[in-house]
């Protein structure tokens, strides 16, 4: 008998007839005999009306407040699940963060998990029960509400699994799995079988957002093996977990890409040391987080060319405070693109087979695609290119690694 | 420094609006150097939103569960208030039931409370906080999330009052207090500035529907002064207390009423010992509540005729269950009328002048009402007409009893 924990989103619980649906599903795992912790959120556009009434209140709600306010819409769904669960004869018991203890620090509105008791859980469990957890939110030790930040509730079920020695965390959502890549952009992308948690962490942080990377680091922390399905549609999904002798290997397990990249360069800068934290200091202390960064000695020896990639939401800010420094620094000129976009292959087996790189880049170049900026660590290699190449690169790149066929092992 | 508890009903806190004028409202009283714990009920329309969400789910809701999903309304309440509370400047602490300690029974969905652990408020209040405190919910010995029922946020604020020896409780609502009849029928009725708890309790169960009888109830038993005030106005409203030696004192405080009545009368029962059993079980035991009950012994000393009222909605069930029980009993005929109304005068002034009754009598004679039942305690005589003397008789009586002039003492 597996003790499995099920995490339903915002989109899955979004009406009261897809409440129903999630219910119909829980009897249908519990039927075959498992043991069933549910996390829920809030019914998508619950936590917008709320922030909704917050503003109205204040342009800068107490954040001690705004967790007490949004809390109520997890706390609607564990209510009404657990109704329909009770309805169709399946005893159910609802909690809050609080009743739970999901203990977390007192950092209102992105709270992280400190302790979770799970006695209660284990004890309705033993009863025969389904427990149905509000996600998103905890409490700390003075009992004070707290909230884990948007997207929260993936967090809460794996830190549940955790406490509960769960056999698997399974995360149910709008997608039925993690796909090679985007399907949006290339219509052959496949459904992975598995990923390791490195593996996904990459992905994820690179703009595949099908699951919160803290949750996946807390999966992967606590070896909590996790799963992605579609609460629409059956089906296995993709399973995370860490890499195992026997699990079929692929080169390259996707390809993620952002488009939300703007790059930053600082030519001609007089070289000397300390020359990275003296241009990015200015850019931290104004906020702005740096992804990619490159440095290069100038043909003439003397000089080095400095480039940095922000989020294109910073580049304006980027570029002025980098013009000021550079001007600082005596750099021969700042220039700076918008338009660029990341495109990044991720995989363990990299870690063991050479030329993965530049099979990449071969094959961008014979579509004409000139790669701006490489990077590559152990299990990802990324490369900015101009915007108008990403889907062009993104299919190519699917079709060289023969992204589209699962390997036979 | 007075420490007052302050309840705002739904309507008063009915739009985001309304609860910034409420803020603006507290702001004043705390200005005046007040301590102030404030109870809130949900947002006007949210229980009803809440009950159609649970009906969605279930016919038959789970008890336990709709207190979890009902208690959501008076949290998103104190979690906005205390928005713009703070937002003015002044800190104010939001809490649940639960986090303040409201224990109650384990009763879902009309709790009683039991116990309330005042240390957390009162070390609030002496760091200067207003207290924001959610109305209508508590906890059961197990944690569990419970609800006192509909209005149960009086309920709240008087044990909250009672339990940190408040110098008054203040329930704000949308009239300005209580008056000597309802202004509608008579717009010469005046507000009241004192009434004891008695009349007060004898005023809410005979219809003029400003607090919950629960309250009053609480309220009288700890010796809580209670005041009902307009949320909308400013005014002094209606003081409810114990009689006071130097207390103002009318022969009557007010005239209730109530439209829902029904009467039914057995003629002609062979007197026996044990009719009013024999004839009452069987009502009561079809869930039907009896309101005045009269017997009178038949011309003919032989039999005995039985008459009582019953809410207008139960009356044809009542009609049904006496026909039978009248025929087991052999008595002559069953007939009934729910075209009636109960006029009530209320006022302890009664307790120490005779001739109330009789001026009163005397009042509707002269009108030509006809007196169908007479029914009368310590405090109150209570008459049953005819529907359509109701407004008639009201004016009449408040007429004669100059209660639309003020006391001077």
């Amino acid at each position: 008998m597996a003790l499995i924990v099920q995490k339903y989103g915002g989109t899955s619980v979004g009406t009261p007839e897809r409440i129903q649906a999630v219910a119909e599903k829980i009897m249908r795992y519990r039927d075959q005999g498992n043991r069933l912790v549910v996390v829920v959120s809030a019914m998508s556009g619950e936590t917008d009306r709320l922030l909704g009434l917050a503003a109205a209140m204040s342009d800068r709600p107490a954040p001690r407040e705004l967790d007490v306010l949004l809390a109520t819409g997890e706390q609607t769904t564990i209510a009404l699940l657990s109704m329909a669960l009770e309805t169709r004869g399946c005893t159910a018991r609802s909690y809050t963060g609080a009743q739970v203890h999901i203990l977390t620090d007192a950092a209102h509105n992105k709270a992280r998990i400190r302790e979770i008791d799970a006695k209660r859980v284990t004890k309705d469990l033993d009863d025969g029960h389904v427990v149905v957890v509000a996600g998103f939110q905890g409490v700390d030790d003075r009992g004070n509400i707290t909230t884990l930040g948007r997207g929260g509730s993936d967090t809460t079920a794996v830190a549940l699994a955790a406490a509960l020695k769960a056999d698997e965390c399974q995360i149910f959502t709008d997608v039925d799995g993690v796909y090679t890549t985007d399907p949006r952009v290339e219509p052959d992308a496949r459904r992975l079988e598995r990923i390791t948690f490195e593996e996904m962490l990459e992905m994820a942080s690179l703009g595949s957002k099908v699951l919160q990377i803290r949750a996946v680091e807390f999966a992967g922390k606590y070896n909590v093996p996790l799963r992605v399905l579609s609460s629409f549609e059956d089906g296995e999904g993709t399973l995370i977990t860490y890499e195992d002798e026997g699990m079929e290997q692929a080169l390259i397990s996707g390809i993620a890409f952002n488009r939300d990249e703007a790059k930053l360069t600082a030519l001609g800068v007089p070289d000397q040391p300390g020359i990275a934290h003296l241009i990015l200091g200015p850019i931290a202390n104004a906020n702005i987080e740096v992804d990619m960064i490159i440095q290069n000695m100038a043909p003439d020896g003397k000089t080095t060319d400095f480039t940095f990639t922000v989020h294109r939401n910073d580049y304006r800010r980027a570029l002025e405070t980098l013009q000021k420094v550079a001007g600082d620094l005596g750099a021969k000129q700042v220039v700076g693109d918008d338009r660029i976009v990341k495109i990044s292959l991720v995989g363990v087996g990299m870690r063991s087979h050479a030329g993965i790189a530049s099979t990449m880049f071969e094959t961008l170049a014979k579509e004409g695609i000139n790669i701006r900026m490489i990077s590559t660590s152990e299990i990802k290699v990324s490369v900015v290119v101009d915007e108008k190449y990403l889907e062009l690169g993104v299919r190519a790149l699917h079709e060289a690694f023969q992204l589209d066929q699962a390997i036979t092992a």
